[in-house]
């Protein structure tokens, strides 16, 4: 069977998850369906594109996922799919995908919404285009037989870090329901001796696990995608250390 | 496999909706399980009469429909079986299943529930008696094996619209997380070009999605259930118009 | 096909969830993943014991629950597999599954963690260390195969209620999204007539059903898990009746 998975920001409250499982099932039950999240802010695209990211590598090739924050839905954005690293991506073409475009071997398709669902209605595609359209390829129909290919997508790819001379100069890019600090700075980039800023504010070396912090004491950490969390064990950093969405981060080596 | 949808006022927090599925996959596992909702503000039970009669339709025919926001529990109310368009539906007899009373071809059942469980708890029957009830029907057991079948069942029907001369007069039957005003006006009940008003206040003409209306403007659409929605892009309606369930709204011609 | 259930306090908005089921699918997709809840509060092993206990009886037998709210990743506390009365329980060794210790023939087993998941990151275990075991026993390897027998687990049981003369004192445990107040007192450990006091305060005899209650007033029921329960229809019982986890409740004969 094939795994599907979903990313909305529909909540759970009311009937438009259910309907747009609904619909799929309707073309398929050979199906595993996953959520995500239904969670996200709404209309908050970028949060959807890093929750995705983080999370769709963990799932194994061939894994479909349906991502649905559409404030365009019912204008003339695209509606599309992407293929990348053996990943399967169905949604609007808004920026939510913008990762798939550091893969050079990335492939797109618009999908052809008036062949597939001539009668949907205007304010609803996750139920009535992108959920066929992904039923569609689970029962392994050609991604060629619903859309045709397209050179490119819109990129709303986050800010990256940037290096000013020995420091680098990132932000905060998310905060999780705990209060911590996603910043854009990678592990990959800097050497493992760092010392971290938030603003002007240091918040010292960057550490292996919450554990390693003192209660109520801010502290930098390498989490578990590998990014650089600013966290305050026990408490909330975004409010305790008034950071929000954009604040600088820094990172010093040595 | 079968499909079997859930929705329920438990919430996600506690043992309650867990105990219900491990019920029902303890008759058996053969079965696609789907959340609607868990979430039906506590013994709401026109809000999940309304959710359910939205939903419902996208599943395929032979989706079983487990529905318990239950307040009278351990009382008499009647445990029931209803199919209604190729659909099964297992719930308490409160009204939560009206929708289906408007379906001349439905047939209703009494669960016959000292024999099919025998010693459940008074206050929980989710767990006890609709889920297995539910998981029996999913193995294939013939209806009147588990009940027998009686002439009608409890109508808790929300009110409908009624014409005045030329102005069809409605109201808000339920708002949604965003605050968005659903009513009980129909758009097969009217033709294409109307104006709508809230209370005294005038909404305007009708639209077709949400881009065609302005940030912060009230406006009515036509939403992906076919009714009618005053709605305030980017803002709670139901705050700033200060609607809330009951609140008139009426459609004038033209 | 095995049936998989999750118990975390991860919240259900980031990609914690996500990805601890999507590297659980790359072991093995022949699964039935249910969620017994997400929510949780943050690092309270106590509501994940009690809520956990309440639940995984009701799933058939064979099933494994991967329970993670686990404060110490990263240090050297142990990650756990345990198997009693049928069932499979898997996550950290801090008392999460302390009811286990009840069962005179439980059996438990640490898990080796440096040989199935040698480069996991040191604050993620959910997904790259439990999934990944709960995986592998969910494809029929033996528990043998990835942990070793340990002689016991850490203890972290609620208080018992005692006797002291006639009453029997226990104490609120856990209070539930209505507010209603659950107790650490059994229906088995009583007589069918009892008085029950929260505090000083008399509640009433232990009545059958919500239903036997009048609105408003603070009544004590046996609730579906066969505990004592203190409720106030249609309203909170925690906050009208100031109760929390650790006020004191009483049962007298008569």
């Amino acid at each position: 069977v094939k795994i599907v998975t979903f990313i909305t920001d529909f909540g759970t409250q009311d009937a438009f998850v259910g309907s747009m499982k609904g619909a799929f099932l309707s073309i398929t039950d050979q199906v595993h369906m996953i959520d995500i999240t239904h969670d996200v802010p709404s209309q908050d695209i970028l949060s959807a594109q890093l929750i995705l990211n983080d999370a769709y590598p963990y799932f194994p090739e061939g894994t479909i996922h349906v991502a649905v924050v559409d404030p365009g839905v019912g204008t003339q954005r695209k509606p599309l799919i992407v293929e990348s690293k053996g990943h399967i991506f169905v949604g609007p073409d808004n920026g939510l995908f913008s990762f798939t475009l550091e893969d050079p071997e990335a492939k797109f398709w618009m999908i052809d919404a008036d062949r597939i669902s001539p009668s949907r209605s205007a304010t609803f595609e996750g139920r009535d285009l992108f959920a066929i359209a992904a039923g569609r390829l689970c029962k392994k129909e050609r991604i060629s037989s619903i859309g045709r290919s397209i050179s490119t997508i819109v990129d709303q790819s986050p800010p990256k870090p940037v290096w000013n001379g020995k420091v680098l100069e990132g932000e905060v890019l998310q905060i999780d329901r705990f209060g911590n600090l996603m910043t854009n700075i990678q592990w990959a980039q800097v050497e493992k001796n760092v010392t971290v800023h938030l603003g002007k504010r240091k918040i010292g070396r960057a550490v292996r696990t919450y554990g390693d912090g003192k209660p109520t004491k801010p502290l930098a950490l390498w989490n578990s995608t590998g990014k650089l969390e600013i966290a305050i064990p026990n408490g909330s950093a975004a409010m305790k250390l008034r950071a929000k969405r954009g604040t600088k981060v820094t990172v010093t080596k040595g």
